[in-house]
């Protein structure tokens, strides 16, 4: 039971947080501070909203600012950056509303979340260049679009971000060039998912630039051409999304520990060195279920489910924050990509595993019945064990089925307890054996070969 | 490792038993009595050949007759059917080709499916009543229908056959009329899955009469009404679908033990109490994964998974056949219902679980993402254990999700553990909280509280 429970941060896992422990425990008070003005916003979003199948950026907002503090009780301020933690004082420093001051706390979770990348570009400050990390900046890629109709577009980084907006940008007309420097795009879906992704990104007019690093934009005032080694391409507009990095050095400079991968080291129930102090979301570590170690998947979900359990724990009711599997969905254009656990056979080599994996395709729906499509499913599992390590799956519809290996992650079972599973079969949704079922088998027989 | 395994019953079990062992073991004389012409074909699709989405009937033939015979070099004989089964003598006897022979077998699969189930009406002979449990009388009614035009249709039966069928005939210009002896429909589904599909049948113009006896059916050569307790209604079709019972007579005849629920017992590797005669399919019994109980639950997945697994046991490799949740998905009109495990209180009681359950209603995508549709979940939990024992959902999308609970159920996991499985999100997809998790979370939160 605490008195006074400060957050430092207003999106996914700050909010969450500060409704739980409010919720639970309506005696405490609960502050969140939030330097800019937008909070429990779904970055996600974004690109649709850039695309133009989301009219109004408000629609992103899950729960306002005025609903978090007149139906929530949250005492939520946003404009106000808390620049400095004294965790031996349990106080913060605010500054915000023309003041700078000490707040005192008796509980505090640091959810700074992550900030985009920026490579040391040349350029990178021209009009026209952005990434795409925050509210204002997806309202200003979406007004200069409008105001300046771009007929070509550079995205430079071939994840997320740059996946989602080569769509969001060719809807907007652009003729869009995408670069990235590794030879597949989506790197953490593994290298089955990439080359299926890139034939259609192809089909749908893209210009892949695979194996091709950028170093930078040209242009007077604002970007007209993006710059690679050798040569340089027009861009009437490009965008930056080479990965997140976590803001993890307010916390650092306080004595919070980090852990290797940069982001603050947490314990199960989210606790860092400090007991009083938590840290959840896109700054923070957290359990991988399949390697037991810290890692930092900055993702939604996961946010959110870790602010929701420190809220509970502040208020009085320990709760874990939940161990991730990497889960991650992607739409790009017509398919769907997704990924669980660990995909990658070196990484899995490097945790201890023996890594053994298949790839197979199979119809999403009984082979006579209308509509279907081609779903390609990869599985990951160790030789000796059995147990299951990762998937993938990639198609024009049943990418969702990701979950039924996401779950077995979690369980931890191996692939021929997941051989095994009751799947759900009619025609008008899948063969008699899911194209996981199948993946599964066939993964089972090679791992009894071998 | 056997000299000569026969299989009675060329349907999914045995196709599947006979194909594998022939794989497995190519010495082994693999020879298969079906009794129809058709064998190893898609019973599951026929509701959509009528309905005239699928042109061909050969188009639902997984494996034809001539390709086991030529390609997977099994000794299949159409038109044979198996009389009798001498356990001790390990011989069957067979009627076909205009004699009767006594065929030995080393080991021999007993995969004689199940029937549709002929109520006592009357009128049950006129032309123009149907049970749809075979591929002639698919043929059957899509002739009938295209003939005559009907524009009554009487269903008998709101389980899977009846609301596949109920589309398929409207689909076809009928006025269907869908009569229910129980409160609801699609029973095994449960209450909050029935209300849903029940509000959308009548949406679609599909007259619903619950609580409804029919008594038989009138008509002059053909039918031409349908009779209940006090009233009679217009039918110029009605089909008969109030559930299948297995084809067990053989068996039992042989003094082959049928278990309580009338199907053939089984062990884990689909023995009887014969240590070489198997069961399997439609016609045999499957250990439950909630319950460890025996359960018939005739569904297309556990005969081809069992049958797979015993061609392995017989070629030497004993393999189990695994165990069923009884998850089914079924198609009506444009909803996705689905269901696994036990949902039905009254059961789980009887299995000795004191149950808890939720049902809620989520989007399937970010509530700002176009296209969504809503998905109503019930999952239901042991109170003292927190283990999971079933779930159903319902929805315009994403029906498939029942593989996730089917998934944790299979792998014997609590609420809690759902409710911290690190499933997808991506705004196309799913909300941050996928529906599944939203209804563990609050079943999880009902645990706690109780």
């Amino acid at each position: 039971m605490s008195d006074t429970f400060v957050v430092v941060g207003g999106d996914a896992a700050g909010m969450s947080a500060a409704s739980k422990a409010k919720r639970e425990d309506p005696e405490t008070d609960v502050i969140v501070f939030e330097k800019g003005e937008w909070v429990s916003y779904a970055a996600c979003g974004m690109p649709y909203y850039v695309k133009g199948e989301i009219d109004d950026l408000d629609d992103l907002v899950a729960v306002t600012a005025d609903e978090f503090r007149e139906e929530r009780n949250v005492d939520l301020r946003t404009g106000h950056e808390v620049v400095g933690i004294d965790p031996e004082a349990e106080t913060v420093t605010v500054e915000g509303g023309g003041e700078t001051f000490e707040q005192p706390y008796d509980q505090l979770l640091v959810a700074t979340g992550a900030s985009a990348i920026e490579p040391p570009f040349d350029g990178l400050d021209l009009d026209g260049v952005f990434t795409i990390h925050d509210m204002d900046e997806a309202d200003a890629v979406e007004d200069y679009v409008t105001e300046r109709s771009p007929d070509t577009a550079a995205i430079v980084g071939g994840g997320y971000v740059g996946i989602e907006m080569a769509e969001a940008l060719s809807a907007r007309g652009a003729d869009v060039h995408l670069y990235e420097m590794l030879p597949h795009v989506l790197q953490p879906f593994g290298d089955a998912v990439a080359e299926v992704v890139e034939e259609h990104l192809r089909e749908q007019g893209v210009n892949l630039h695979l194996d091709t690093a950028v170093s930078g934009f040209d242009g007077g005032g604002a970007v007209e051409r993006v710059a690679l080694e050798d040569e340089s391409h027009p861009a009437e507009i490009a965008i930056v999304g080479v990965g997140v990095a976590p803001n993890a050095e307010l916390a650092a400079d306080a004595g919070i520990e980090l852990g290797e991968t940069g982001a603050v080291a947490t314990d199960e129930y989210g606790r860092t060195n400090y007991e009083n102090v938590y840290a959840a979301g896109d700054c923070a570590e957290a359990r991988h279920v399949v390697t037991g170690e810290p890692d930092h998947v900055p993702l939604a979900l996961t946010a959110n489910r870790a602010g929701r359990a420190i809220g509970q724990t502040v208020a009085g009711d320990p709760e874990p924050v939940g161990e991730i599997a990497g889960t991650a969905i992607v739409k790009a254009f017509d398919l769907g990509a997704a990924r669980t656990g660990i995909v990658d056979e070196e990484r899995a080599r490097e945790a201890g595993f023996d890594p053994v994996s298949v790839s197979i395709s199979a119809p999403t729906r009984a082979h006579y019945y209308p509509g279907g499509a081609e779903l390609t499913v990869t599985l990951v599992a160790d030789r000796e064990s059995g147990e299951l390590l990762g998937g993938t799956v990639v198609g024009r519809e049943g990418a969702k089925r990701i979950d039924t290996v996401a779950t077995a992650l979690t369980a931890g079972t191996t692939v021929t307890e997941l051989r095994n599973a009751d799947l759900s079969y009619a025609p008008p949704f899948s063969p008699v054996w899911d194209p996981i079922l199948t993946a599964a088998k066939v993964l089972d027989g090679k791992l009894d070969r071998e």
